[in-house]
Formats: C-alpha cells, sequence, structure tokens
C-alpha cells in the first residue's frame, strides 16, 4: 500500500481491521464516539484547560458547593459564563457521586469526547512549521502512568500521540485529571495495531524510536534533533512487544547509573521527550 | 561556623534548632525513630529491595493468602526464610486493615525505621569514586510525587537526599512503595532549614542547582558534568521558597515547548536528575 493511494483524510490504514478513520473536524460517527473519551473532565487545571483552549464543546459543568475561594475556580465560572456553558453548584456528595476520579477538587466538565485523527494529519508539521514530535503510548494500561506520559510529553513539545485500539488506557477521567489538560493541545490518532502504525508512520517519514531499558544504544548517541521523529514506550509489565520493537527503527535505553531495574514508564517516556527536545533546540541554535 | 568545628559525624549544625544530628549506624535515640518513617513497607517490589538489600531489620512480614502465584512473591518468600524473617500467611481483609496504602499488592513488612545520616555522610564519595549527587527535595508534600521523585533519582545515578525536617512528605508506606525500593538505596539527611542545609552543603564543596521553571538560565547550558552536585526542588504548588532560591548556587529551568504551564514536580526532577547523569557520563567518556 503505498501513501499516494490515501485522501490526505480518512482512507484505509494499515491497521489490520481496514476500519476508516475518524475525520478531525468532520461529523462524528455514532460508534466513534467513546473510541478516546475524554468526555468527563475532573479536576481543576484539567477543566481550565479544557475551557481556555476551547477546541470541543463542553455541555456543562459542575461546581461544589462551600469551597474554600480559589482564583483556579473562579476563572473556570468566569470562562464558563463567556462560553455560555451551564454551570451548577451541587452538593460535595453529589459531585463526588458524579466523579471518577478519586480527588476532582470540587469540579468536574461534561463536554463532546475527543475525535481521532489519521496517522497522516498527526504528521502534519506543527505551529512554526516545527517537524512532528510524536508519541505512540504502546500498551500503557496505568491511567495515572498514562495522564503523567501525557502531560510531560505536551510540555517537552510533542504534538501527537498514537494510542493502540485495544490493551491501552483510553482518556478516561483519571488519564484526562492526571495529564493536567494536556489532552486539549494534543492530537490523537487510534491505531488497530501498533506495527502497521509504525510502518505507516515511516512511509509517511516518520523515524521511530522504541524505548527498551535493555537496549544496548544509548538514547543520548541517536540523532534525535532533525525532522519527523515518533518515540515508541511499551507497557510497564513487558515494555515493548516483540513485533512493535522489531518495526521500530531504532531501539535505545536512557542510561541507568542506579541499582533499581527500571523508571517507571511514565518517566522514563517523560525524559526521553525531553532528550528530542533538547536535541532539537540545540539544532536550531546552530542553524541561526 | 566553620565546617572544622564539627566532628565527621553529629555534631551542631546550621539548622536554627541546633539539634544534634542523628548518626548513622550509632543507636537510635527514641525521639528519631519516626523522623524519617520507611518502618511499613507496602507493594511487592519495595518489599523484595528491602529484602535483598537488607540495610535494616525486618521485624515481619505479612501475605495475603488466595494470591495468584507470582514469581515475585515467591522470592520475597524465599529471602524471608533465608534471613529468619517471620512471614504470617493472613486473610486479605487483615492485611487491606494493616495496609496504609491503596494497593499493597498483597504483601506488607515491618522494619526498622531507616536512620538520617549527616549532611557530611551524604558528601562522601560513593561507589566507584564517584562525586556526591545530591537531591534536595525542598518541600514535597504529595507522597506519590516524592516517592515517584525518589524512584527516577535513584535510577539516575543520586546517592543522598535531603528533606526538610517541616512541611515536606516524610518516608510513609505510599512514598516507600511508589519508590519501588529507591529509599533502601539512597541516604537520607533530615534538615531542620533547608537554607541553612545548603549553606552547609556549599561548604562541604557541593554545587547546589535549584529548579525554577520561570528561571532564565537553562539547565542544559549548566556545566553539570564535574563534581559534587546537589538538584534543588521546591514544592509542587509554589516551587522554591525565596530564601532557599537565594542560597542556591545556580537557578535554572528545564525549557519547556509545549502550552502547560509546568511539569510535575517529580518528572521535572526526573529529567534534571537525568541531565546530570548524561552530563556526567559525557564527562566520563571525554577523559578516558
Amino acid at each position: 500500500m503505498s501513501p499516494k493511494n490515501r485522501s490526505s483524510r480518512g482512507g484505509p490504514r494499515g491497521a489490520p481491521d481496514r476500519r476508516r478513520d475518524p475525520r478531525p473536524g468532520g461529523r462524528p460517527r455514532p460508534q466513534a464516539l467513546s473510541e478516546l473519551g475524554g468526555d468527563q473532565v475532573e479536576g481543576r487545571r484539567a477543566v481550565l484547560e479544557l475551557l481556555s483552549v476551547g477546541r470541543r464543546t463542553v455541555r456543562r459543568i459542575m461546581i461544589a458547593e462551600d469551597q474554600d475561594p480559589s482564583p483556579q475556580l473562579d476563572r473556570i465560572e468566569e470562562l464558563a459564563g463567556r462560553m455560555r456553558v451551564p454551570v451548577e453548584t451541587v452538593p460535595r456528595a453529589r459531585l463526588d457521586a458524579q466523579a471518577r476520579t478519586e480527588a476532582p477538587q470540587g469540579v468536574l466538565a461534561l463536554a463532546r469526547p475527543l475525535e481521532p485523527v489519521s496517522l497522516e494529519d498527526l504528521t502534519r508539521p506543527g505551529r512554526h512549521g516545527t517537524s512532528p514530535f510524536l508519541l505512540v503510548a504502546a500498551g500503557i494500561t496505568d491511567p495515572r502512568n498514562l495522564g503523567a506520559l501525557l502531560r510531560s510529553a505536551e510540555c517537552a513539545g510533542v504534538t501527537g500521540v498514537v494510542l493502540p485500539r485495544h490493551r491501552s488506557a483510553r482518556l478516561s477521567p483519571t488519564v484526562t485529571k492526571t495529564a493536567a489538560g494536556a489532552i486539549e493541545h494534543l492530537l490523537f490518532a487510534v491505531a488497530g495495531g501498533v506495527p502497521a502504525a509504525l510502518s505507516e508512520l515511516r512511509e509517511l517519514g516518520v523515524w521511530s524510536i522504541g524505548l527498551a531499558g535493555e537496549a544496548e544504544q544509548s538514547l543520548y548517541d541517536l540523532p534525535l534533533g532533525e525532522g519527523p521523529v515518533a518515540l515508541v514506550v511499551g507497557s510497564e509489565e513487558k515494555g515493548l512487544a516483540p513485533l512493535v520493537r522489531r518495526r521500530c527503527d531504532a531501539v535505545a535505553a536512557i542510561p541507568q547509573h542506579g541499582t533499581l531495574p527500571s523508571l517507571n514508564v511514565g518517566v522514563a517516556g517523560a525524559v526521553a521527550c525531553f532528550e528530542v527536545a533538547r536535541q532539537r533546540a540545540t539544532a536550531a541554535t546552530q542553524r541561526t
């Protein structure tokens, strides 16, 4: 399958199930509505980013009554008022009953779920013409790990994320809250199979680097500063699946200097994202 | 106060309360027993490291009955048997009642608390004569943040940690579990005041770098590869306190490339620790 056979949006991909990609900005397909999630957003920072980015419709906000004054809550009410989003003040018990995280910090929003985009959409140059910088979260199942990684990745300049359709956390309230608003800034593609997605990314000109603690290659010795890059992070328990590993263009480790066997997967991903960012900044300085 | 006035262990320090430092390896002072904590260890990895490092006495291990077979649990029982630590198999409900974390993974150990050491002990060269690499956790109050940071720091090669006596998480079961055994490998000093501890570290030849998101200086432009270094990480909400900031030898930021206002404190600390590790490894390669 050549990339030339595909239209720029949607069209068949290498994923085995051959379903059509959902379209960014297009009409929502009913069956795709909950594929990514993100419809229930909890926690002050996450709700604040949801409103201030304004990428998707917010249906309703619930705020628990009897809370201490908070500039963040004030700002949420102000933005909601400006955007004509209904704000309900409810007893704490009602908010907690609706909440799906442990500590919703007294605020919760119901919004249109995030719509996945195609891999091609993910690889378009970013703001200021920057090369695509992608993260493939290949099987992270703990919502706190995934949420923390999304937050760090966004801070490092990641613009797009690939999540596998199966055996991965979705953008649940816990992911959304832990990501502290990062999901509002990122594009997400959902892949039927990660190996096929990596093949497609290669055709699209993206160099994929799998993170594997036991790899002999050091991440720091790879040239990560130029061109489109995708970091591939495996599951908490098993790391990269064998076929995923084989499809990566390079497999590298973050050199360890302690005695513990391994970093947390979210932290390893964050350190790797910031190494890409560091090399990109150095390369940009050298060009000027 | 000059460092020469102090004996190598204990003695008064710059901390305002002028209490004597607890001594490593010395007889435990009753009032110091719970100063650091670490006496209740939960979770499979944390208990496994507790037993395999063997730095402190383990009084008793509780394992929940009716668990699926697990190589980690087998190894815990094997090590406990070899070390003559009593292992009790108890109903899940009894273990959960004793547990202080959400998910103790069916195992819990009661051990001698960790004893703090003096700042001078913290600054002795490490294994293989490596320069001291310290972390000052100056006011991290969320136990999961502190635990995650300790785990990452140990993986990056940090050998010693300074915790303030007040307004900081202690080595609670949640910290201990999240740190996944890191506390068994690290030395800890408890400081009455962080500014005084930084002054003392300077006298001991340690260069302290405060992390502050808004600093103009980039962490990547600092020479971190040689000599004793202490990274200073502030609190989740307020960052570095003004006096702490002034006492740091340098204040630097990890350059951000996204739109979110800031990294999680544990992740920022981890990225900074791995930058020190990267520069040290590069410097070591250049020396050979």
